[in-house]
């Protein structure tokens, strides 16, 4: 068994946990770094001398209430960091809830598939041999599907942590300088990326291990169960992204409303009752929402491709080596990644403000460079020369060099996207100038010009999503997409890396508004926030893109475990799946737009109630009631996720027990090809706005300045841009990804009781 | 042959000339009901006493200035009509062009098949008959092309006449009263929407016929040449839509900018320069765009139908008046719409603003009851009781009373459609409603909630659309759902009259504006305008909806004609084809957006050159160059048509020479279930924001009150909503009917070719 590797079977049982203990660690000593720098002014010595808080005194430009300064950022970091904390506690207890309830259905559906049976059974694929009981799968699904919910509480949760942490650090290291900013806030980032990608293969590591202890042989089983780690990693992530995403964007949108559009006082400002929910929001949305998709994308991914090898030579002969291939190429992810990451922090520095989006776009290529000769070498040891994947009831000869085109092929792909999001929504190039220009005639221009933008931006991603979906399905069937999906998120540590960067950027920002710092030190953090406006859509585009690919392995999978053997465009059932799949994002959509535009709604109110009644407020000589708008956006967000969340949930439910496996196979098909494009359109839209907004308030150049300055009728015009863009690229377009993917490994789970019970309606008439 | 009927051959004969007959002459009276209106005060008595002009004068409000208002009427008339006749003379220049290398393409390219050989050739399905030779199918295919083309060219022209000849007419009689006006604007609807139904079924009927001379028994042959007249039709629908949705909405846009949001000044106000080409846009886009967009579908629907009855066993057994049920089906419609047509028009009389939506709503409703009695006689004496339709390879029994399911499932699916957009887009319901009110918020909430609006309002569509096809698909493969798509189109008549009815109420309110009108006149135009925008929207429901079924039936029938037997998702090449196919939209929609917004500015410059250099023109003195507008419109919609159109035209074609059949068909499915989605939320969306403005400005209610008058902040922000509707609900929305269907029925066309020679890039590689 496994001699056909050059790598040992206890050589893979060795690297992937060290691998795994590596990034931990790693991430351990960045967030050491970024402690280092102090919060408390009373112990001024503290630091040590020439380092921490007492080396910023020296280059401090406001000396003079320097202790004021800091003690003001202490509190508001305070403030943040406790309605995000509360926030996340709320939303847990309705996750806890939720995943008691689903759980006792995964084990009740999947134990009833053979009866709740204790005898073995025959296997599904080779039925010469004995399988496991149901029951055990059954129950080894829900312990996987409940391992796999923890792991997504705990990513987000520390995420959220981090950036709270290092939100307040990055503005005083904003007094220092641009690059010593960057380096705060880019290390915090790194610590989110690395503890994510680390967490998420161990724990997956240790489960599969534990696993085999009671399934032996019988991989097809284990690995059946494993895939209720990807559904539970996946469904804290529906509510991460859309809870956070309706938190997040009704505190931002109501804020804004309000202060920027009727009070005319400026973004972040202290005075708005709806500041400090705002920039928890950037924590609970982009933070930790995002660390759950991208968990949930990772996990889903491996087991994707897991269930898949586990049918195929690889679980057939009971080759450990190559059967951990998936987790092997992440494990070397985060070794390349880690390299990847000192390019930033130690081998270079950022001086000037314009250095900062290239060094971004230097981590994106230099991690995916490394990567390749990564996955190459990954290839080479851990695979054999040739073997077969099972394709559809048929088994499929592969070559490693193959695979390694499979991997690479998602992963370049992702570069791709990328670049193209980049090309799309920085401020540097002409689409997102032309949006700018066209806020000349006024809102209603900037808003055509803003949706065909994204339209747009559509061509090129998916042109490189098809082309990865073509060879790695050519050369490799579903085990082929599953693996380009782990490509595209085997850099994985660094893509998170830059893109919390933008949130923490964001908040640093807002902290500085906050505590009355100077105009310079509010010009750092813009630079550095409009560089993460970029970074954040090109996050949200691996996030998509990965999704797309990760839904196409799982929609694979469940279709192989369904036994179905085509899915017919040409037959009623699926025709009827595909054209309502295809709608479903467009339900989803409209779900989460409108839950963004009444609980901002609820927030206008709010923060005009409090400027209407609280005297002073307006001159600053009285404080803002902060907690209620807090409370606010935690009410409505809990409150308005559960209608898409619901949609998301019993979709396929309903879809596998009354219409059949053939409907949802066409349901799952027709919501990925269309969620896509609304997803991608969605978020560049936004992200477009956003910074064609940015464009006209710094004035750098002489086009932007004939636009400007902040009050100018276009800058009006380019605001309101902004605010529609808000919840389509933070709420709607991103909680897409999750609906494409959780819908899909959702079906896979269920796919034995389906397969065995489904299609009741059409059994009746 | 054809003694299985109770409908002899003979009678067939006879019934579908005299229906289409019936159906013109019905148009030629109600054309000279509306002509007895006179435009020339000149000559008071000539109307005869009691009638025409004469009698008008009787009831006049504004009888001092009369005989000025009446010539001003008439100048603005001709103003417009010579606006839209010189455009329509430009754009169909470009189309005989683009007609005559398309049509030699067709004969190139069809007739390459079996090497322009002029010998017999084996039939493609019945292999032990001869059919007539592959260059026969080319040249014939190329005729009933350019007679497509032709047909369509001249049911959009005629309807434009009568709607420019209607307009001023329509104000005239708003002097008398509200009824007095809708029943103009309605007869004028009524005879373009018979002129093309007879139109068309008339054309399509003789060509079968003349056809049949030389194809004689081949009537796999002949059916195959007749889907030339679909191409034909959808080919000129494409720059009727494209072409004119540009010219109307860079005009409205353009005059609305300047005019209503910089210059204060009202809607339709004559010191607007580019007032006319606003008004000329309306003409064109929606009334010559519509008409050949419908008439497109009507005939694709048609030859979809006829080529799959071909090769089942109406065409095997050579039974005439079977394979003539299509046909039939659309001559009771004729019958059905004219009695339907009286109960607007004779049997009852509108009185108050009030009763002018449920006259048309009652249209639908009668429309449909009446037809399906309509189609289960057709379906009782043209069927026999049972028979074999071609499915994939295989021949399905049907019965005549699933035909008759098929049939109305469809028509009952357009009801739904046109209700659940009225409820959508109507003020009369909440949902337009709460968008007026989130205007209280701003414009930036507005489009929130309209975008949220319009993802919403595709969920019930779909599902009615999923519906028809499920069971049309399940009785009949893909005959039933051609037959639905004509179910949906059987009261075409009516749908046209009622769509139509709104841009010619439209231009009376401007024409009415423009004369200098009283206020109450206004009020009454504003009134039908106002239902006109919601049946505007209910038409493009419509045509969306019958779009799709018919898109899926041509779909049918090129993957028949190219001998594929299943689409399978799970192979790579039909799934990328999915993929990028469900992006076209987006792409197209980029395109089409971006035309209008690029259109638009260019018109406001001029509009702004205008009032900044022509003295007096704003204070009414001296007046204002509207040639220039009209020519900029033209210009740029000429020219901006252009990449969208090659984007359709040419991607079916590239797709199969170089990816073949396979991808080419995942292509179809998936540009029709993404397409769809978009264009149903784009005009829901756009009649929305629409209807929104027009409730604030009408402020009918306590609520509406609130939110005004006009010039108020929430009413600013509803036109900026208007303004970024206009390009979705009139260009890149209803374009993507056209972008479905022609890439569609283009790809049937050559599926000969490309089954031939098709794939070049798969072959090499």
């Amino acid at each position: 068994m496994g001699t056909s590797t050059i790598l040992p079977d206890l050589g893979t049982e060795i690297v992937i946990p060290v691998c795994a203990v590596i990034g931990i660690l790693f991430s351990l000593i960045q967030w050491c770094l970024v402690a280092k720098i102090k919060l408390s002014p009373e112990k001024p010595f503290a630091g040590g001398g020439r380092h921490g808080y007492a080396e910023s005194l020296i280059e401090e430009e406001e000396g003079v209430n320097d202790h004021t300064v800091v003690r003001k950022c202490a509190e508001i970091q305070n403030a943040i960091a406790e309605g995000a904390t509360s926030f996340l506690f709320t939303e847990y207890q309705y996750v806890a809830v939720f995943m008691a309830v689903f759980a006792v259905l995964i084990f009740v559906f999947l134990g009833s598939v053979e009866g709740f049976s204790t005898s073995d059974q025959q296997c599904t694929y080779d039925s010469s041999k004995l399988c496991k009981p149901a029951l055990a799968t059954a129950i080894f699904s829900t312990i996987s599907f409940l391992l796999g919910g923890i792991t997504s509480v705990i990513s987000g949760y520390l995420g959220m942590k981090i950036a709270t942490y290092a939100n307040a650090r990055t503005t005083l290291e904003a007094r220092k300088g641009v690059g010593k900013a960057f380096i705060v806030a880019f290390r915090s980032g790194a610590v989110m990326g690395f503890l994510l990608a680390a967490n998420g293969l161990l724990v997956l590591y240790i489960t599969i291990n534990l696993f085999k202890l009671y399934y032996g042989d019988d991989w097809e089983g284990l690995f059946e169960a494993i895939t209720g780690y990807g559904l539970g990693g996946s469904s804290m992530a529906l509510f991460g992204r859309v809870g956070g995403g309706i938190y997040t964007k009704a505190a931002d949108v109501g804020a804004d409303l309000v202060g920027k559009v009727e009070r005319n006082i400026p973004e972040d400002d202290p005075r708005n009752p709806a500041v400090i929910a705002d920039n928890v929001g950037d924590n609970v949305g982009d933070i930790a929402g995002m660390g759950s998709d991208l968990f949930g994308s990772y996990a889903e991914s491996s087991c994707a491709a897991l269930v898949v090898a586990s049918i195929s030579s690889f679980g057939n002969n009971h080759d450990f080596t190559s059967m951990m291939y998936p987790l092997l190429v992440s494990s070397v992810g985060i070794l390349v990644c880690l390299l990847t990451t000192l390019f930033a922090t130690d081998f270079f520095e950022i001086k000037t403000v314009k250095e900062i989006e290239p060094a971004l776009k230097y981590q994106l290529i230099i991690s995916t460079i490394l990567m390749t000769v990564g996955i190459a070498f990954v290839s080479w040891v851990a695979l054999p020369p040739s073997f077969t994947i099972f394709n559809f009831g048929i088994q499929k000869e592969v070559h490693n060099w193959q695979l390694f085109l499979c991997v690479s092929v998602g992963l370049w792909a992702g570069l791709i996207i990328g670049f193209v999001t980049e090309y799309f929504t920085s401020n540097a190039y002409s689409p997102v100038q032309d949006v700018a220009d066209s806020c000349r005639t006024g809102a209603a221009t900037n808003v055509i010009f803003g949706l065909a933008l994204g339209y747009k931006s559509c061509i090129i991603p998916i042109f490189a999503i098809a082309i990865s979906i073509y060879v790695s399905f050519t050369f490799a069937a579903m085990y082929g997409v599953a693996v380009a999906a782990l490509g595209m998120l085997s850099t994985i540590a660094t893509g998170l890396a830059i893109d919390a960067y933008g949130p923490i950027s964001d908040n640093a920002g807002g902290i500085a508004e906050m505590a009355g710092m100077s105009h310079r030190i509010r010009e750092r953090t813009d630079a550095l926030d409009a560089a993460g406006n970029t970074t954040a859509a090109i996050g949200k585009g691996f996030a998509i893109g990965s999704a797309a690919l990760v839904s196409l392995a799982l929609f694979g999978a469940f279709v192989s475990r369904a036994e179905i053997i085509t899915v017919d465009v040409l037959t009623p059932k699926v025709f009827i799946g595909l054209l309502v799949g295809a709608m479903l994002p467009y339900w989803f959509s409209a779900m989460t737009m409108r839950s963004v535009g009444s609980a901002a709604l609820k927030m206008v109110e709010e923060v005009r109630r409090q400027f209407n009644t609280i005297p002073g407020l307006m001159e600053g000589t009285s404080k803002p009631d902060y907690a209620t708008c807090v409370q606010i956006s935690t009410d409505a967000s809990i409150q308005e996720m559960i209608p898409p969340g619901a949609l998301v949930m019993l979709t396929p439910l309903i879809v596998g027990i009354f219409f059949g496996v053939e409907t949802l196979s066409g349901l799952l098909a027709g919501s990925l090809i269309s969620g896509v494009q609304i997803a991608i359109s969605a978020s560049n839209t936004g992200g477009a706005w956003d910074n064609a907004k940015k464009y006209i308030e710094a004035g750098a150049s002489e086009h932007a300045r004939t636009l400007g300055p902040k009050g100018s009728d276009p800058h009006k015009a380019a605001v309101i841009g902004d605010t529609v863009g808000d919840p389509l690229k933070d709420t709607s377009g991103p909680s897409l990804n999750i609906l494409i993917k959780l819908m899909a490994v959702e079906s896979l789970v269920f796919a034995p009781f389906f397969a065995t019970h489904g299609g009741l309606l059409f059994k009746f008439f």
